[in-house]
């Protein structure tokens, strides 16, 4: 969503504003009469007359108070129609790169997410595992989140993460790495570069994934904001790995919440003497995590039964826990089908990733200028349906530019 | 045993001899109509008479050849009980000391066992975990192993293993050095100091526990008699646990026979870096072994539902997989029920065992002599009785010599 919002976009985007994300009574308010309703109330000072019951009212009272302490902060549907002129979009439920994942959120769900970078998120969570862990990763820990991250994105599948120190860092590093697509999900707003040493880390993101916050620009982070975020992080990915986590730490926490979601859930093990891996430990014997000891097993154990895991391209987009997210279907996409490839997966394609897809070359490759001429659309878009698209396995980069990825 | 052996431990013994340990034929054979009258058979050259069927007496003709290879190499009933005056002594299926968990073998079950040692076999077998693993262990190894063995057995339990490098001698120098008993299974005679680097390791383990074989004294080890060993190894323990094992190596065919024995199977993980974690990491993910990272964890693991893992004196000492080894009952031992104590396990001590606990202080300590005067027991015999009373948890060293171990 870059150009002017729709009254009810506007208002989701207001409430990241105006209230934290994860308030499960505003939340539930928002589903139920929507948010133009609910922001006009927070505005009017009022509670809001579709509530009828005296004790939702009493409720949405003593909420109301809270909710009406940032109007003053509050931007104009101008002012935010300005920010997504500098890079940053908003999506929201309904929009084409909602990830339908979120909706397992319930009442729970973000109100809206704020994006940068030039991939295109739901199409990028389709196929995408988070990878979590310590910030203080011991070197095992970083060396295995990288190269889990290196290998998974390097077959098409999107790494999600915090883009915190750590774990979180090498996995993000691991799939840029290998040029695959990476999300991270931050606590903050995305324009801020917090942590300030990963400020670089970040820009590579937004240039070769996408960049994630359930708070407005300019937000800063806090603790609080850390563990709320975990919940998203679980949410988006297909599954969630940890790598190396603490007992009783934060590093565990994006698990529970996958765990809760009845995400798969896997764990690398580690040591039994160090205290990084007590948390994997944790998972595997008392969460039922897999153990995992490659990034094979993490792409076998998240694609569906009888999709074969040594070919991206002919499997389901959609691993379990996921009834929603849209996939490349079951046939191959060889050189000679191209016509049959597209076809195969259009369903799932918004119109720009299918002409898209119908100007990619199967054999060669091309440059996404030349891309963008076929498709007839501007080069921004079709770099991020170009990121889309190798996430779900339909296009792959090569020396010439991109083609279609071959069976 | 020690004096004269009755006819039919004359023909088991004999068998140790003739023939090699977990052939099924002989096995069933000896199961079916007793080792006297095989080992007549053999020596008589001739297919049993008691085998009526056609198909039975051409499969044993055909054996018989075999069996009678070995019959010049026989000694004689004088010669065995000569042996026996050496320190050395053999059980037999029925004798006290043989391990009832060995009947789950079936007609792989060995025909006997020598023994060399001061502790009892059957009585420390009743509590025990194999602790099995690489030769070429890693430090990480051997530190583990070590650990695990002394941890387990500081609380009663004894450590069962193969005497070879790596994680089995960090095995069973953990359990000798927390004083606890550890029984080592050879796959050579109980005399032969093979590997020779632990001649001294295996006299250390015969004076604290006791060493163990199918095959009779003087037998060298090969490579064949290694695997068979190691179903011996699962059978005598109630669970085993992997410390370290490459993939496809030698040290998880312990574990598969105590996988197929349906015995409790755990694995401790490691690096994912490390080949030698690769096998536990199967152990765990495939073969559905516990994770285990503390030797709270084994014997929580091994002990039955409900019985405190951590008051060892309180729980039933049979552990999962054996319906016959006898326990300490479930009624704790404390210094002010001295003879209910005595009385409640009782029918699973031998009365050897039971004159010596009889003995035993509820209070303050008393050497081995003193107890060997009041329980009209010679010194050895009462040694032996001690191990095994500290192995069920009914006894615990102490400053002053032995007591009854407190609840």
């Amino acid at each position: 969503m870059t150009g002017r919002l729709d009254e009810e976009s506007y208002a989701r985007a207001a409430l990241t504003y105006l209230a934290e994300p994860g308030d499960l009574q505003l939340g539930a308010l928002v589903r139920g009469h929507g948010a133009a309703r609910m922001l006009a109330a927070i505005e009017a000072g009022t509670v809001p007359d579709f509530l009828d019951s005296g004790a939702a009212r009493a409720a949405a009272q003593r909420a109301m108070r809270c909710w009406q302490v940032r109007l003053t902060e509050l931007p104009s549907a101008d002012d935010i129609a300005g920010l997504c002129r500098t890079g940053i979009r908003l999506a929201c439920p309904g929009d084409p790169e909602w990830p339908a994942r979120l909706d397992d959120l319930g009442a729970a769900m973000p109100y809206a997410l704020w994006l940068r970078g030039t991939a295109d998120l739901r199409f990028s969570c389709v196929r995408s595992v988070a990878i979590v862990g310590a910030r203080a990763a011991t070197a095992y820990g970083a060396y295995v989140a990288s190269e889990f991250a290196a290998s998974v994105a390097s077959r098409g599948w999107a790494v999600v993460s915090g883009g915190a120190y750590g774990v979180d860092a090498a996995a993000h590093r691991g799939a840029l790495a290998a040029e695959g697509v990476t999300v991270a999900v931050l606590a903050c707003g995305v324009d801020v570069p917090y942590p300030a040493g990963h400020a670089d880390l970040l820009d590579a993101i937004a240039a070769q994934g996408v960049v994630v916050s359930e708070w407005p620009p300019g937000r800063n982070a806090t603790r609080l904001r850390f563990l709320v975020r975990n919940r998203t992080i679980a949410a988006l990915a297909a599954g969630t790995l940890v790598v190396e986590a603490a007992s009783r730490s934060g590093a565990l926490n994006s698990a529970r919440h996958a765990r809760d979601l009845g995400r798969p859930l896997m764990a690398v093990p580690g040591p039994i003497t160090s205290e990084l891996s007590a948390g994997c430990h944790t998972v595997i014997r008392e969460w039922q995590g897999m153990l995992a000891t490659s990034a094979a097993d993490v792409i076998e154990y998240l694609s569906p039964l009888g999709s074969a895991a040594a070919d991206p391209a002919t499997g389901s987009a959609a691993g379990p826990g996921t009834g929603s997210a849209a996939g490349p279907g079951t046939g191959p996409i060889s050189g000679t089908a191209t016509s049959e490839a597209a076809l195969l997966g259009r369903d799932a394609l918004d119109l720009k990733a299918a002409a898209v897809l119908d100007a990619l070359p199967s054999r060669g490759g091309m440059g996404s200028l030349k891309i963008a001429t076929r498709a007839g659309l501007d080069p921004d878009t079709v770099l991020r349906c170009l990121g889309a698209l190798a996430a779900v396995g339909f296009a792959e980069r090569c020396d010439q530019g991109w083609r279609l990825r071959r069976s």
